[in-house]
Order: structure tokens, then sequence, then C-alpha cells
């Protein structure tokens, strides 16, 4: 049977729902999936998430938007309402693979047009893991703007986890600029090239603190006693065991996460279920998302410090700070101590050691294909191309189009996007990653990888140093679609020859974001059998927005029919016809 | 004979040029009509115009865009290229009739759907009459964000204007603001309402000089020796007569324009000749054009102060400042003496006179019908309703919808505004046009005037006082599609039984943006006789945002069959098959 809640509160959804409960009436209990129906309506609004005034994209008036919260096998129904004046969207649900709906993925130029300002785009889809997943803007640098939130799925009753807890809790941990999205994409893309600056301040949960006696800030702007920049507070039960989902959704920052006094036990990572290890403090990058358990096992007569620190890059924005409150002790008085100041920020071994810890739980192993149709080396490189700074994969920086990929290839649009398949690999030989890069015949395509169906297929992730001396910047790459194996990890230049045979085929975890270190490798496998186009990119949202992505095509002729809805755009346009 | 120019670099012209020109041999002479052909890339870059730093929409990396130039009959096609990230896009061509064209009129929500990003959009109208125009946004609040140019429209060759002149030259005033359109928008859609204040600066030509010693600015963005910044300087030989063409596109103020110690002789309004009278400073409201002719006949071995000054609010925004620069002197040499002060602010007379002084010149007198079939008298009110703060034309306050009325009205898509008729009038009798606007029954409504094709209409703009005390604003209204006749001004409430009487109908100057003064009315007369559906909206940026517009229908089925590429919006998705 088909059960039915919603998280709106508008009555004309009451026929809406009293028809479907009618139609419920008429069908035979099959299975326990829900349908969660949501009414969003996005739009800028002034807020001072670190006390520092400026427009933020909301949803039903808030950012993060709100926390879906569903059952495996739930459908997700979600009618997003464009209220932005003169600007477009698109939604991506990160982490759900969207069997059958690839397009339903969100990401504009990849599966859909943007949503028009007044328009009313719905997005519906089956959640069919349980775990811990995102959901965030994917259109030029709105994600950054605050459109994102949390999206937690439960096993179905009954369905044991391989951990105990007594409450679930999310979190999602980001960077904040005060310069508006507008400002930072127009010196991204400008020669010379005009870079943003670290960001302003690190948020838990939306909420930062940013120095309003900083010199130079206009009057009335930052206001240190906004109770909108109250510290965000988790109030735990001393004794009790909590799961907190750890999420990143930093435009930039790679994260150090810790909990003043408390050890955290890594469960899940990206919806797959951790072989537990325990840790002081969470290395977390943009797009991923972690399970913790944490015990509230110390003196419970005073609060603790939850801290962010920047790591990787040599970090000037401060700490974030939330109070992890032990009850009842009033939830925003502040600790006694000073937070703790996080590990060494260009201390890559504990990063890597964490890598190479995230294995999956022996209960519930994915044993991977043992051996790939397909192996494409992916070299990270900045690049100078034609004047503007760019990042690029194998010397290809790439250019989102406007007709989306998954129209183009399914009405083969060839004219569309170059048809000149990208490279699979770069010049392994004689290229010396500790070099500042200097690749001259660097270009930019929008060429896409075309990938047998239902082959298997591995990607390794070279990193390189980058266009300043002596920096390799550590790039979390997401892929849509699908989850991965991550099959290894390594330091300096990937040998094609014999790094294969250290792969972790026996009990790699599943993800669908992972790290590659500075001047270090990873190496991932995936099957190409989820029929569209999917993005394959680095999550950081101001790299991406200079290149660096690729996109796969797998399967297209078994794509279903298209929604009209996804479609208005580039050479699409009038296909769309109702 | 169809003969060629084009004003883009772009070597990829050639062929479509050299096609052209192959089809033109093929054709027999038969008047001299170019096709003007423009290439824009529209994008945001980042700007001084007034010294102060921040994002600026330019047209092919200038604001103000190039400058149309064309002969009567022509020929215009401009393809627009939207290069802004996330932003959609549409233009205006204001004061040109789109008689045959209207789909081409370039306002968003009543002609087309927005153009997204990456699109092309080709704009092709014909300029019909000789005169002073203008182009600029038509969407959300762009046009102040610095989309907007000039067209200059000469008379065929030999057909003689009603004056002499050297030399031809336009100029832009607008005002300026260092806040984003986003920022102002949220703001005037708040509550409770946050005004943005008064402009930072006024420009000319774009350019303007803000202090850059004001307290509070942030460090690094504002710079008084930027070259971006130094005065617009207009060079003139000594002995000659200018025709000088001045626009105003101010987001809000009303201006006075003045040149040091030179009079000018105001000969062309909105494109249409004057009976030539002589001022010393010329009030202009935003959407106006007029020529005036200067004799450079002041002393040559210096430089005069041109200014711009606000009237009608209370300024708080510092004059802006031009050179006009006898050659040979430099052109960005000061003048010895400070700037004309400009006239009270808050003396309506002189304003009132100008108003009054601009007739139909003798020998171009285009005769009003002498009756009209309909009379429209539109109160104009700042209300509350809902707790927004909004603009009132007889207590509705409009909003665009986001199918364009011409898709809708043509394909009788009745659903998508209101079919509830507009009120022609308001409570004439009662209402006291001198108290606080208390008017508890305003509405909202995307409700339109349908006009009885080829009918002549009256529309009566009666002013009233706004919700502060003692305060009645200047609106300038302008309409598409057509030019009105300027029948009279008066002080006070419109009588409608005995006002009309003093209707001019001997020379009313025809023009399409007409102001009405703080506590007057204004007469107009049209011919309902452009198959179309129009704006009529008060020009103050902000003020259309918040309402004060309404939309003429007329002759809708005989609008010929819309291009494709208006549509793709709201219920018109699909319409623009190819």
């Amino acid at each position: 049977m088909v059960k039915f809640s919603y998280s709106t509160r508008s009555a004309t959804n009451f026929f809406f729902f009293f028809f479907l409960f009618l139609l419920s009436l008429t069908s035979v209990p099959v299975a326990e999936a829900r349908v969660r129906y949501y009414k969003w309506e996005v739009k800028y609004e002034f807020k001072s998430p670190d006390c520092y005034k400026k427009l933020v994209i909301t949803i039903n008036g808030r950012s993060p938007g709100p926390t879906i919260i569903a059952q495996q096998n739930d459908t997700i129904i979600v009618e997003v309402k464009n209220s932005l004046l003169t600007e477009n969207l698109a939604i991506h649900w990160h982490g759900i693979r969207q069997i059958g709906t690839p397009w339903f993925d969100g990401t504009e130029g990849v599966t859909q047009c943007p949503i028009v300002p007044g328009d009313t785009f719905k997005y519906q889809f089956v959640v069919d893991r349980p775990g811990t997943y995102l959901y965030h803007a994917h259109y030029g640098m709105q994600r950054e703007a605050g459109l994102y939130g949390s999206i937690r799925v439960s096993p179905p009753a009954g369905q044991p986890e391989p951990f105990a807890y007594n409450y679930d809790r999310s979190i999602i941990l980001t960077d904040w600029y005060h310069n508006s999205t507008y400002e930072q994409s127009v010196g991204l893309s400008s020669i010379p090239f005009v870079w943003v600056g670290e960001p302003h301040s690190l948020l838990i949960q939306g909420k930062g603190k940013f120095n309003c006696s900083t010199p130079g800030i206009p009057a009335g702007v930052c206001n240190a006693s906004n109770p909108e920049c109250s510290p965000y507070s988790m109030t735990i039960v001393p004794g009790k065991t909590y799961r907190l989902r750890v999420s990143s959704l930093t435009a930039l920052s790679a994260l150090s996460f810790q909990i003043e006094g408390h050890n955290m036990t890594v469960v899940e990572a990206d919806g797959h279920y951790v072989q537990p290890f325990v840790v002081q403090n969470l290395f977390i990058y943009s797009g991923e998302t972690y399970s913790v358990l944490i015990k509230a096992d110390q003196d419970p007569s005073r609060n603790y410090w939850m801290t962010t620190n920047v790591v990787s890059r040599k970090p000037s924005t401060p700490p974030g700070q939330a109070i992890f409150n032990y009850y009842p002790n009033h939830p925003q008085r502040f600790p006694p101590t000073t937070s703790p100041s996080g590990p060494a920020w260009d201390d890559v071994e504990p990063r890597f050691a964490q890598s190479l810890a995230i294995k999956a739980h022996k209960d519930h192993i994915h044993k991977p294909p043992q051996i790939a149709h397909r192996s494409i080396v992916m070299l990270n490189t900045q690049n100078r191309v034609n004047g503007f700074t760019r990042w690029s994969v194998n010397n290809v920086s790439f250019n989102l189009p406007h007709t989306p990929y998954l129209i183009s290839l399914k009405y083969k649009l060839n004219h569309v996007f170059s048809q000149v398949p990208p490279p699979d690999g770069y010049d392994f030989k004689t290229y010396n990653i500790y070099n500042v890069s200097d690749n001259p015949n660097a270009t930019t395509s929008n060429a896409v990888y075309r990938l047998a169906f239902n082959t298997t297929v591995d990607v390794i992730l070279q990193n390189a140093n980058s266009m300043n001396n002596n920096t390799s910047e550590t790039h979390p790459w997401h892929l849509h679609g699908h989850d991965f194996w991550v099959l290894g990890y390594g330091k300096g230049k990937f040998d094609i020859y014999n790094d294969q045979n250290k792969f972790n085929l026996v009990d790699p975890i599943m993800k669908n974001t992972v790290p590659v270190h500075p001047y270090g490798w990873t190496a991932l496998r995936f099957q190409a059998d989820n029929p569209g186009a999917w993005l394959f990119h680095c999550h950081i949202e101001s790299h991406f927005f200079m290149g660096m992505g690729v996109v796969f095509e797998e399967g297209i002729d078994k794509v279903g029919k298209l929604p009209s809805s996804i479609m208005g755009c580039g050479e699409s346009k009038g296909f769309n016809r109702p």
C-alpha cells in the first residue's frame, strides 16, 4: 500500500492528497512506500548567517532549506517555484542515483534546462538506498548563495543497521562569502583573473560568526548581536548515543570537524556502511557525507565546542563554532574552554590516513568487479587558456553547453557539442606532476566520454602542481548517477603498470565523492549501468565553474521518454510542448 | 535598393553579408533603406562609472552600449547574446512603435519571454520616424544596472529639418546606485518595506563622481583617480551650433540639465519637432528625449560645466558634472567656476511651465482627433496591499505575469491573467488627492485594458498624495507602441466636466513619455491603431516594479504570426518549436 505524508502547510494541497488517498483505496497493498510531497518557493532574502547581512537564496524562507526525511523506496516529489526576480534555477539531489529518472538529476546543462522565474518545476524520484544525502543548486554558483539542504533516508522498518544509537541528527558544514556569486564568477572569468580570496566565515548548519569589528565593513551591515548568528546548538541528553550525519557543502574549503572532548566513530559514508573506526577529528570534503556515532559521556555540567577548521589551504578563515549542548545547560552557554585548534592545515598525512581507513563494513561489502573494461586517467591541472585561468582534466577544460546533454544525446543533436572524444590519459612518461603546470596546449571543450553500457570503468584521478609554486590542492570529485568503489589512494604519480596491483578489490567502500590529495592519486571503479548523461566534477564551486569536470554518457538509447519539463533552452526550444 | 552597413567587427559575419550582397544584386532598386546589423554580447563586468567599482551590465564591454545610428525606414537587426551567468534578459526599443512587429518591443512579460543565458535573440524592426530614441533592459530592474543606449534616426537624405546645426551629439543622463538590483528589489518587495534611498551619484553619458572619502566605503572599492570616472567631456568648436540629443534613463530622479553660460533651444521631443523655445535649464524625466540647439558663442579660452541636478525629490545625490570643452582647451581641464547650482528642487512652477511650453512645431503639427471614444482617468497612488508597499492606478497595483500578454491574448489563454477589467476611473467626487493615501481596498491584478481597435483613447493621469505627508511625486509615464498627443496639464484634481474644454487640440506635441506633476494631472490622447499588447507605465524603475503600470490590448486579432523566438516560458512552453 502507498502511504502519504507531506511537509507543506498549504491548504491547497488537501484536495491533491485527498485524491491520492481515494486512489490508494483502490489499490492492493504491495509495499510500504510513501510519497513525500514538498512545495518549495525559492527566492532571495536578506539574512545574516554570520552576523553580516547579505542576500541569501532561501527555500520557504530558510537556508539551509528543509530536511527531506524519507524511508528507502519512498518517492520524493518536490515542486520548486522559482521566485527569484530575473534568475533561473536548478536543484541537484546529491547522492541519489536517479535510476530510471536521469532527467531529474537537476544539473543544468547536463540533464535539464534551467527553471525560469515564475515557473514551477516538479522533481520526482525514488530514494532507493538508506543513507545521508544532500540537495543543492546546480546552476551557476547558486549553491554557495545558500540553496542547499539535507536528505536523510532510513532503511525499511525492521531492517537493522550495523550500529546502534538513540538519536539521529544532521548538520551541514559550509564556508561563506560576503561577495555575491555574481561578483565571484565575474572575477573568475576575467582577464586578469580576480580571485575572491578565502571565505569570510565557516558555517555549521547555516550559522557562523564574522568579526564585525573587521575594518572596512559598511555601517549597518554587520551586527554581532543579531540572533540569526547565534551559534548553532545541538542539545544532547547525557549518556545517550547520537548518530550525527555530517555533510560538507563548502564552496572551497576542505575541513576538519571536531567535537571537543568527544571521540567520533565513523559508521557511514555517502550512504554506505563503514567498518567502524574512531577519530578525534573528521576530515570532510565538499560533497561528502558521513555518519558518526558520539556518546554523550563527558562531564554533563557544561557545554562543549563543535568546530570546523580549514585544512589543505593556508587558512585565513576563522574556525566555525557551534555548541554541543549537554541538557539541561542553556543551549547558548559558551563552553568554559577555548575551542580545539584543529590539525595542522598543511599536514597531508592524517588526511591520507583517514581516506585509507574508510572501508566497507564487513557485513555490507558490495564486491567490485575484478577487472575494468576501460581505464581513464585524469590529470588535474590548472592552466592558462587564451589568457583565462582554468582547471583542466588531461589539459581539456570543460565548458557546459546550454542545450542539456541528455536532450542533445537522446535526440542526436550532434552539432550541439564537440564530437571529438576527450583524452583517456595524459603524457604519463614525461609529465612532471611536481612542476608548476605549464601546459601550453590546453584547450576548452564540451565533448563527453561515451561509455559502453554495462561496462566497468576505472578512473584514476591524478593530482599535480597548480600554477603556483609548491602548491597542489585537494579536489573532491563527485560523480552523479552512480556510486563508485574507492580502490585506492597513492602518493606521487600513478604507475599504470604496478599500482593497479595494489587496488583494494576485497572491501572497498562505495562513495559518490572522494578527494584526490595533494600530489597524489585516487582510483575509482564504477559500472556504467545507469542510462543517462552524468556529470563528474570537482565539487569546489569555483573549480567546476573554471572547467574542472567531465560528462559520461552511457546507454543513452535506453533512456525513456524525456519529460517536456526539462526542455526549452538552446536547441531544445519548443521541445517542451505540453 | 537595399544597402547594408554593419557595426560588428566579427569576421564571421563576412559571409552573411556577402550572401546579402549577392541577394541585393538580384533585386531592383526601389528605396534607400538599409539594414543596420548589430551583434551584441551582454554580460556583467566590474566598472567604476562614478569611481566606485561595482558590477555593471555591459553590451560589448560598454555601458552605455553602442549608439544605433540609422536613417528613417532602415531596418535594425540586433542579435543579442545573453552571456550573463544565471540571469535572463530582454531589451526594449524605447520610442520605436514596432508597427507590424509588436513581438519585438522587448518587454518581458508583455511581448516576449526572457532570453535565457547562452541564447541569442534576434530583434528586427523598422525605424519609421526620424528622432531621438533609446534602448534599455526591460526585465526586472536590469536597466539601472547599466544596460542602455541611444538610437538616433535621421530623416531621409534631402528631407529638411526645421532647424539648422553643424554637429549632432547624444548624451544620456542617469542616476546610479551602488547597491545591486537584487538588493534593491528584495528590499522593495519585503515586509517591512526597505527603501534603497537616494542614488549615490548622477551620471552623464555613463560617467559620474562619487566622493570616495565617504565614511564606510570598503577598502579598494572606490578610487577617485580611476580614469573610468574622469568626467564626460564634449568637445566643441567655437562658433559652431550643436544639436545635443539629451535623454534621461534615471532609475528614480527627475533632473534639471544645464550648460553653464549657454542657453539651449528646445527643438525636438521624443521624435517630434517642437516649436522652438529657449531655456537655461532643461527639466527632463526618465524616458524622455529632447534635442536642444547650443551655439558655442562664449569665451573660447576656457571650458564650461554641464550639470544635472535632482528636482522634485529633496536631493541628497550630488550634482552630475561633465565638461563642455571648447576646442583646443584640454578636454579634462576643469572650468574656473563652480558649476551652476540648478533650480530649487521643490519649485514645481518652472517644471509646469516647461511642460506647457512644449508644443508641436508649427510646420509639423499632427492634428489630433477632436473627440475621444473612451476616456480613462488613472489615479496615481501609493498603497499598502497585504502589508506590501505598492504603487497603484485606480487602486489596482499591477503584477506582471510570466506568460507574455501578446501570446496569451493571441492564443486566448484566458486563464493566464485576470479577466476582470481594470477600472476606467476612481471615486472623483470624494477622493481627496491632498490627503495621505488611505485606500484600504487596493488590490493587485494583472488584468489589461482592452481597447476597441482604431478608436481614440484619452488617458488622464491624476496625481495625488503618496503615503507620506505633503508628498506627491513626479511620475514620468511611458507608452509603448504609440505616440500620444499631450492635450494638457493641470493642477489639483482633473475636472471631468470642465477641464476637457481646455485641451489643446490645435498644436499639441506628440510624445511617448510625459510627466504628471505633483498634485497635478496630465491629459493624453492616442489612437489604438497598433495591433498588439502595450505597456503603459511609470518609468521610475522602482515604481513600475512596485506595480505602477497597466497594459493596453488593441487589435489582437490583427497581429500576425508570432515568431517562435518570443515563446517558451509560462504557458507558452513548447510554443517555440522551430
